[in-house]
């Protein structure tokens, strides 16, 4: 599920690739701050938009920090991976998309080799936009992938 | 839902609204011909993205559009009706979020107010691109909403 993406990617597609990771560390530590810092902010703060898996839509700096503050609330472990990642720059916006499996530490006490996977994957669209030379994110769209649909051998 | 949205757009805006109305009702009316004209081709046609809803992702208009094929085959009537659409423009990106509400006419026929719908609420990020001052989608993100969250509630 690796390629030569590093091969590929410009400076400011490593740069946006980089802010994703950091994004996703983020979430795994439960880092408030980190968050902050990465969401746009100033005149982007009231349009960016956030989805999560199952969610509906929201919008805005206050109610979006203050999802990710529940989620965390009720998160105790969670770890991500991520696959499939496609980063597309065209101007000062960048779009990247991937693939996040996630990993969570229910059930890790027994030790065996599925313990604590659940959740599944996730398919993750993040919107980042270029404001005095500094990548922020400004949407992130992060949809379940409910089962392998048939279709992808069917057609 | 709706708005003022029409005063607040400035044409390029409104161009890209009027694209987003133009793909819902190429998947009302089953036209695949029409879908191939919205979605972005020639260059990015090995780029082009689409996630439809609990799907993983697809990319490149081949499987793109076999997907819609796919889809229409297994629809017999299916109207969307968009909420909360915000669009916002930076340079030859445009970003189209909305919600989606769909209406299916399984059970039409029994005549009731609530004949026939289905489906409930997906929300819906959509990405143009303008190439030689064409704007194309060129990437589809819709997800499902599973159940309102109690989060809009609690936060």
């Amino acid at each position: 599920m690796t390629g030569p993406e590093d091969e590929l990617l410009s400076p400011d597609a490593v740069e946006v690739r980089d802010l994703n990771l950091a994004l996703w560390t983020a979430v795994e530590e439960g880092d408030l701050d980190r968050l902050g810092a990465i969401w746009a902010d100033g005149p982007d703060a009231s349009t960016i938009t956030c989805v999560h898996p199952g969610w509906p839509v929201l919008r805005g700096r206050t109610e979006v920090l203050r999802s990710y503050a529940l989620i965390m609330a009720n998160t105790s472990y969670v770890q991500f991976f991520l696959t499939d990642v496609q980063v597309t720059l065209d101007g000062d916006v960048a779009i990247l998309s991937c693939t996040a499996s996630l990993l969570t530490g229910m059930g890790e006490e027994d030790g065996g080799d599925d313990a604590g996977f659940a959740g599944g994957q996730a398919v993750v669209t993040n919107i980042f936009r270029r404001r005095d030379g500094e990548w922020r994110l400004w949407l992130h769209h992060a949809s379940p992938v409910l089962a392998e649909t048939d279709a992808e051998e069917e057609i």
